[in-house]
């Protein structure tokens, strides 16, 4: 049982780094501590590496804690958390030169980059999976550990409405409310406060939405010189992504944003049934699930939008 | 015991008609249904009368059966579900002419306006409440029950993110599941879907937001000239209501939407801790919850705003 082999490199490890991917999400921030915190109560002392995160998740318990950098160079054990490949990895280095490595993750495209891989494509965060990783290290969940939990069920299932939510998110959740883990709280801070950079990048991504191929497919962008204008933080984007996937009649819908001052844009696709959004953005190098995935395109905005619609239209045949 | 009393009341009465409020939300169509379906396993064949309500609920099992009208006057029992007083309730004549009347709710500001009254402030949807009440009068919830009891529990907690939801709301919730109540497919139909109408509508909402008290309050409206130029219908106008609230550093949020025509605004108020804005609600005639209320207040888009930030600025104090 792999869980058994990895809480034996947990135990054996005298220094432990935690990781996650770039731009990190509340899934992302909300594993890396969850993981931290059970750690803790296995007398452990982790590091958490996180060199760039919303301020949004600053209400965690232990974020205070999060490092950017370490002077430890060589860590006994390196913990990748709700990260598909060893590329996407924010500080890799760490995992590079760890004398052993553990990914956990919920990722179908996970590629197994660890020494122990526990992937499980069926638990729709990361942080679900550390439920059951808790229980079976025979630890009891706390309302910290629970927290964070939480902000990676409630920000990865877009407040409980994708698919792969299963009875037992809910039941989970029922629990943690009994150990007093604050829903509402959670919620408010992660996924119902609009920043005003998020606000008003808001506004512009409405007006500039596009409707294409006979409203089945929406598209829309931000350029970094937005993101300079409204003074936009790490995670003022957040939710952009979704506004033109959620309009009637929608079946993929395309959000892209500039990377910082390059001619390069990060693509993020969402679908409705059928239509692959993850084997899309694989053309492209990028990857992710079924109905939400990622690439890098380079191009000017119109460019990028004409690669990605040459693809999308062969789905809509 | 209440309940014995209304089950007694639903097995005496050969006509049965069930009401609820004017501009049904998603609680108040899935209550009306889901007692509809609820008093079918009792063998009965009760009426839903619902003059108007968004075509959006046109998904839920039954829905086809709504009637806008009918030809029995006077009914043996009138229930009355999600509605928290007589006024807002939409063709209460039937209720008015009814020989026995029940009100089901969970608005606290209820006003105990039928023979018999079954109210539970502590439940964050009317449909939650159906759920013991099914279980009290020994009916299995089925698929198509617990369907229409999700869309006003989904609805009415804004995706299971307000204050209020329980551990049994998500216990509720896993048991549905079970049943095979798709909750993505409700969420998907009820909040995560954008009609065209109200895309352009909240272009307009974002495009006139107005943040006062040094960002405590944000305030934005809609006319009935904007709702006829995109072709609104009803329902259109769901969700615009929580634009503003969601800005960081809100405190209250004022959305103001003109009745058809007239120089009248139906007026909600959305608040964080602390500002009871139903108490303001109140004071024009109004009313709801502590966090969510509204009135209707006559004048120009400036007069009611001059009108509701005199009474929201003494609570800011």
């Amino acid at each position: 049982m792999t869980l058994d082999e990895i809480l034996k490199e947990i135990k054996k490890a005298k220094t432990i780094v935690i990781l996650t991917h770039e731009s990190p999400d509340g899934d992302a921030v909300g594993s890396s501590l969850a993981v931290k915190l059970i750690l803790e109560e296995l007398g452990k002392k982790p590091d958490v590496i996180i060199p760039e995160y919303s301020r949004m998740f600053h209400f965690l318990p232990s974020a205070e804690k999060i490092k950017t950098d370490s002077e430890i160079k060589k860590y006994n054990l390196a913990i990748s958390v709700d990260c598909a490949n060893f590329k996407r990895l924010a500080k890799n280095e760490y995992f590079e030169n760890a004398k052993k490595t553990i990914v956990i993750d919920h990722h179908g495209s996970n590629n197994m980059y660890g020494d122990l891989n526990y992937v499980n494509p069926a638990s729709p965060a990361c942080c679900e999976i550390l439920v059951s990783m808790a229980e079976y290290f025979g630890i009891k969940i706390s309302k910290e550990i629970g927290t964070c939990i939480m902000a990676g069920i409630i920000t990865d299932t877009g407040g409980f409405r994708y698919m792969g939510i299963t009875p037992d998110t809910f039941e989970y959740t029922a629990d943690l409310i009994r150990l007093g883990v604050d829903i509402p709280d959670i919620y408010k801070k992660t996924m119902g406060t609009k920043t005003k950079a998020n606000f008003e990048l808001t506004k512009r991504v409405i007006d500039r939405m596009e409707m294409l191929e006979d409203g089945k497919v929406s598209f829309t962008y931000i350029t970094s010189q937005d993101e300079l204008e409204v003074n936009a933080e790490p995670g003022d984007h957040e939710g952009l992504v979704n506004i033109g996937k959620d309009i009637e009649g929608v079946l993929v819908s395309i959000f892209i944003r500039q990377k910082e001052e390059e001619n390069v844009y990060k693509v993020s696709l969402r679908s409705e049934d059928g239509i692959n959004v993850s084997d899309i953005c694989l053309l492209f190098g990028g990857g992710g699930h079924s109905r939400a995935a990622g690439a890098l395109i380079p191009g000017t905005v119109e460019e990028v939008k004409e690669k990605l619609m040459k693809e999308i239209k062969k789905w809509m045949e």
